[in-house]
């Protein structure tokens, strides 16, 4: 839709929670053969010619852009779809088909008493409103999760994908008429206008999932009071135990600070015990080695004096580039004490070969993943084996950290009885058998 | 805590948040054995004359502003404790110590490569803050799944069991104490200042559950931005289908009304087809000679003559007393829309003998708790069968419906290796294992 009245997108966000019932609906097999249709669909050549004459617009226009320095190359490089990207992409849809359904399971089946009958039956969230970045097979990815997870699902991709977004549309839209489904299950919305349109339908929006830049997420949060999941911040650590392998905290720090220093699993700071100058020496020097710009604390320079001196702000920083703060700490406790005051719940690890340590930093570290020697970067829902990820959440309730389609459902009580009331129950009368069949 | 300062209750929220880390780290029996003795303390003779002289000052405080007609003697009567109401808090306490552990449960085990395991663990929220009504049962019975849960607990009950509340706390003190756990882990807060103060410890506090009146919930919510557990409304209906069983119809209209007005489960419209005249007049008649109030639409009171018009607003009313609207409507398809609009996804339920109807109202309503044949008032933790209820939830992210233990308890990813980094993986490189063992 362009420049959606309120009105306009109000009514079509209706449609999309009558579609959405629809979906909710499906049975295993149908929905089964919906994301194969999907796949099989984006795999027609007219549909790929179509997808990529509109992606090259979108990269024409992303680098005139860039010429004029508005926009990095890293995001042409996402924003770019061609052939190869799109077999992945049916890939990950056929994967989803075939992958368990998380709709309609079975959480509770209990009698409550003779002829009364509890049973608690996932089902869908009902109408998701997605805000992400400008890379086209977020969308595809995105679509098939809520297809998955049989909600209906609001887009609103980067700006820069629009021309490739909505020739992605046109295919899903397609699918989802022939297998008799109103296309408005499925809604592009292409301005920011529409966004904050989207943010105020709290009583149709079940979730809304926010991905970009943490002020980006901020602002979603600031004006919604429909629950959003996102992580606003990812403020991650790496910890060098006094017991650190030396090899291993190199390693580490570097493919946790340079495989993606846009990423929010990235490391920003790395803390070393006293008692680690050997484990410091070797990461830090891969560090440089790997051009990272280094910022220490008075100890961390004391032993590396060329590094950039740090200052109170670094501890809260999520550089998104090739920069990294160090800091010593005394110990294993003043590690927890500066990741609980600075960290922002992602992910944190520590480097050590003293087990008793790794057990107590991954009791204790109050974040959504937690590792032991291992990079931080490998908290992701692909990594983790979640099939497509949604985004990651650092909020404690409903699905943290990596979330998958399972973190698009919720769950209701079902309860048939014959007739039964409650007053016929209790002291003197009858019983609950609350038996689990 | 009196009177508290920011800085005092900010303290005290800290050193709480530490008591719980203490609390989600307690072995399954230690966690068994403070719940026991939790219990046994409760049954001591002194500790019990201690809580029950507290409840006479806070009953007797009661009864006076009665007299000036400032406190319904429902409140008085859900105010008092007595050995008996002791004796059934133990009961419940020993039950849930003897239920199955909900902290330190797997619920993913995965290998994702060589020495690279991925598990998933359930875990505290952390600091639950809790608002409760003045129920001095309510407070035991929220301190005990707070343990089980492993969080510690900030409560502020109703201000008319103050006295209680604080008698029960020195109990719940000492067991705590004994336990060599900071008492702090179980927090009284004893004004409404202190109220505000709690709601801005958004980084404190992982979830606020309110209990209690509507306004105060919307209060709640509007006043901070942790997560807040609580259902706003209760508007839940009843619909006679046309098939509905007349007695059954009649049956559950005045148990779901009158057994207990003020709760939130309760009914507050009946909705009936056209074509059930007759369950409409069994139903009207039993509600009128229950001493309900009935308010009907004008095709209601064309078979009714003597009932109130019901407006506009009352479709959108919770009563909280012996009144009830009624409503024809077309069929099934016009119930689903009114509830629809103005239901508050706590309970629905449709009287009907036919099966379809049943499933399809059960498929797509959207509601925390979808009856057949049942009363809306079975919607309740420990009619569930859940053990103690924290309160129930009309939003769908994390616990919906009635909420148990397992509401208090989230999850982290925990991953072990041995220095993996995530660019040793990829095209051309190792693969992931992502085998569940």
């Amino acid at each position: 839709m362009n420049a959606p009245e309120a009105s306009v997108l109000r009514d079509t966000i209706l449609a999309a929670k009558a579609a959405g019932l629809r979906l909710a609906n499906l049975s295993s097999p149908q929905r089964r053969a919906l994301l194969e249709a999907l796949a099989e669909a984006f795999e027609e050549p007219q549909m790929q010619s179509a997808i990529i004459a509109g992606n090259r617009l979108d990269l024409d226009l992303a680098r005139d852009a860039e010429k004029e320095g508005e926009l990095a190359s890293a995001l042409v490089n996402r924003l770019s779809i061609d052939a190869k990207k799109i077999a992945t992409l049916c890939d990950g849809l056929r994967q989803m088909s075939r992958a368990p359904e998380v709709v309609g399971q079975q959480l509770t089946n209990r009698l409550l008493d003779d002829n009364l009958l509890l049973k608690r039956i996932t089902c869908p969230l009902g109408v998701l409103g997605v805000v992400f970045e400008a890379r086209p097979d977020a969308l595809v990815q995105i679509t098939g999760l809520a297809l998955k997870s049989g909600n209906a699902v609001i887009l609103k991709g980067g700006k820069e994908a629009l021309n490739t977004n909505r020739a992605l549309c046109v295919v899903i839209h397609k699918v989802l008429a022939a297998h008799n489904i109103d296309v408005r299950a499925v809604v592009l919305i292409e301005d920011r206008a529409g966004v904050a349109e989207l943010l105020k339908q709290n009583d149709l929006v079940d979730l809304m999932i926010a991905r970009g830049s943490s002020q980006f997420v901020h602002y979603v949060r600031d004006n919604t009071s429909i629950p959003v999941m996102a992580h606003a911040d990812g403020i991650c650590h790496v910890y060098l135990h006094r017991d650190a392998d030396a090899n291993k905290a190199a390693r580490i720090a570097v493919d946790a600070k340079t495989s993606y220093p846009a990423a929010c699993n990235t490391v920003e700071t790395l803390l070393w015990d006293a008692n680690a100058p050997v484990a410091l020496d070797s990461a830090i020097n891969a560090l440089l080695a790997a051009n990272v710009q280094v910022r220490g604390c008075e100890a961390t320079r004391a032993r590396h004096p060329k590094i950039v001196a740090a200052t109170e702000a670094d501890w809260d920083t999520e550089y998104g580039e090739l920069i990294i703060s160090v800091k010593q700490v005394a110990d294993l406790d003043e590690a927890l004490a500066h990741i609980a005051r600075h960290g922002s719940r992602h992910t944190e690890a520590i480097i050590t070969q003293d087990q008793a340590a790794a057990d107590r930093f991954l009791a204790e570290v109050d974040a959504a993943c937690c590792f032991h020697n291992a990079s931080t970067r490998f908290s992701d829902g692909y990594r983790f084996g979640l099939g497509a990820e949604v985004g990651i959440s650092t909020d404690k309730l409903h699905a943290r950290g990596p979330v998958g389609v399972e973190g698009l459902v919720t769950y209701r009580w079902l309860l048939s009885g014959d007739g039964q009331i409650t007053t016929e129950y209790g002291e003197g009368k009858k019983s609950y058998l609350h038996k689990d069949l």
